[in-house]
């Protein structure tokens, strides 16, 4: 499927709303259960998707809009949330959530990106040259990625309280 | 983590508010696209859902309260929704859907199931004997599942617009 801004932007804007349903208002034992070792609970992932908003997605679009290749994105830290989110409830990192990619949308608009800006190129620590398109699709990716992790989280929560049905269940292996 | 009733309800009576919030008012491509071969669009799991709620899950509680293990559950048609999907728009199916689960919830809400009730064992086609705690902790589970799947697929709709971030994307995989 070709790129289209429009769509990628009002895509973006739902996530708050879509993890807000699935996630507020749940007991604390689904959010904050993991799939096990190092893998991040429901919580973890609000934590880590509110880093991103404020280090790295729109400071990196507006990166390569002002300099182009000429700088290169600072690294992303994948393990921020882990202090960030100390003390929180979960309906708190959901108003944040809200919150910050509202303000990310915002700040997307403003900026008024054409045809032609989406095709400028910036320069990743670890990829190289990568375009404005390339970063926004991947944006949207990497929502959908925290997406179907949060739901395969919440599934495995209830691997033993679907008996045999495991089986069948593709989610749960 | 252990089952729920009130807990698996209100998940269950969420999914078709959190698949409109993904799905409404997307361009087509988005929707229709699969994950190759054989595979399932958002569209075709949409379809799935709506025979699920029609034929499956509440037709199978009624039968492990009314009759126990002396009736053994009618097999599910999981490829039902490419006949009767056919002609219909993704708005219709979002439509259907959450009045086809609405039903189901008030269908749950009026059986008054008790934790003793949880314990009453069914007769799968395949995997034998199953409990009523069991079929609704999986109703959960497979709503988890195909939120999991149309995330995944949705997004590797843009497998070829991130570039080279696609390395970096597991759900891309």
């Amino acid at each position: 499927m070709h790129f289209n801004l429009t769509h990628a932007t009002d895509s973006l804007s739902r996530t708050p709303g879509i993890l807000r349903s699935l996630l507020g208002n749940l007991p604390n034992e689904w959010t904050s259960g993991n799939e096990g070792d190092q893998s991040w609970s429901p919580f973890d992932v609000l934590g880590h998707l509110i880093h991103g908003e404020l280090t790295d997605w729109i400071p990196r679009i507006k990166l390569i809009v002002e300099s182009g290749e000429s700088k290169t994105f600072e690294p992303f830290d994948r393990f921020a949330q882990f202090e960030a989110s100390k003390g929180k409830s979960m309906e708190e990192l959901l108003a944040t959530f809200e919150e910050v990619r509202s303000n990310s949308i915002d700040a997307l608009h403003k900026m008024n990106i054409t045809e032609e800006d989406l095709k400028i190129r910036g320069k990743h620590p670890e990829l190289g040259a990568v375009t404005l398109e390339e970063l926004i699709a991947t944006w949207v990716v990497h929502d959908l990625d925290h997406l179907a992790q949060i739901s395969r989280t919440m599934a495995k929560q209830y691997k033993e309280a679907v008996g045999p049905w495991q089986a069948y269940l593709s989610i749960l292996k």
